[in-house]
């Protein structure tokens, strides 16, 4: 068995964006020289998502005003865990959109659907952020 | 290291429908003769979901009523993803309930607690989709 | 390839509760001596979750009120899945929180980010349940 492992690092500089990464997980995997396994791509940071989903400017809109619909930021003081922090939001935001996608490798490529892409989401940027990839397989 | 790569075909003959897959993710586990790994099961469209819950029909009317309520199909032009699609809500439906599942493999098995299923949740259907099983162990 | 199989049992006596179950992964994971590969962490119950996030107090009572906002446990009668039982609401929770966690094993550690830390999400509780700890690599 043979294993990978890259950081990916990020700083959004909106408090909110959608960032496509699949080009940085495939360079990973050329990388690797693994040809069967599996890749997991999961976000180090808890208020930050790892999602598959369409590359398509609308749809990420849509995220965003239903995520600020199931999950408001503000007002602030409407959640406890902003005593020190104003950040509880990008938390929840997380749990809806989750924390990680494991992607199956088939002969050396990413073995993906039609409209399959890898998305960084972050909830609460402005700051340096970091992606995991670990790659396991022959 | 093993691998095992199968792709499992659907048509829903409704947008909505929630499919128990897993004498299908069985079939495959058998034929790959992998008695100790990993699973992981994914829908291959970013309108559909693999999820692991219970296999009773009330249950799934509650999840079909509590995912219209969480993102509603209707009315269309709410989306702006909807220009020239009016799948929106299959996205974000999508979004909640997952991609993938990666189940344990024990002795040849899944290792499931007792009302454990895999299921294809489809959000936007009427026309053939997709789910990859990919198996890694030996 | 190397494998190891463990079940972590929990008996809440609350019907909702978030326990911190990094210490019994990382046990885990040091008994299983594997340095490289995965580990899977999953509820083997269909109304509980094993998820990643912060370990604050402030967010867990956040997480509660958020998730009886998105599913209710209350009127019962409002879920079809209520008939003789009582906890529709736990698998809906269960569906936004996730059933499961993919971590990466490096250098025998778990390859976290700094606030990583693995919760066992309770939504039915008052009863013995099981988390599997499934870990492969080398």
């Amino acid at each position: 068995m043979k294993s990978y492992r890259k950081e990916l690092w990020f700083n959004s500089p909106t408090r909110r964006s959608f960032i496509n990464i699949t080009p940085e997980v495939n360079a990973c995997l050329k990388e690797s020289g693994i040809k069967e396994g599996f890749v997991l791509v999961n976000a180090m940071h808890i208020t930050a998502s790892v999602f598959i989903n369409d590359d398509e400017s609308g749809l990420h809109n849509d995220m965003e005003v239903w995520l600020e619909r199931l999950a408001p930021e503000k007002p602030h003081n409407q959640y406890r865990h902003n005593t020190y922090e104003d950040n509880a939001d990008a938390h929840l935001k997380r749990s809806v959109m989750g924390r990680e996608v494991v992607v199956a490798i088939t002969n050396g490529e990413l073995d993906f659907g039609p409209w399959e892409q890898i998305f960084y989401g972050e909830f609460d940027g402005k700051r340096k952020k970091r992606v995991l990839v670990k790659i396991i397989g022959e």
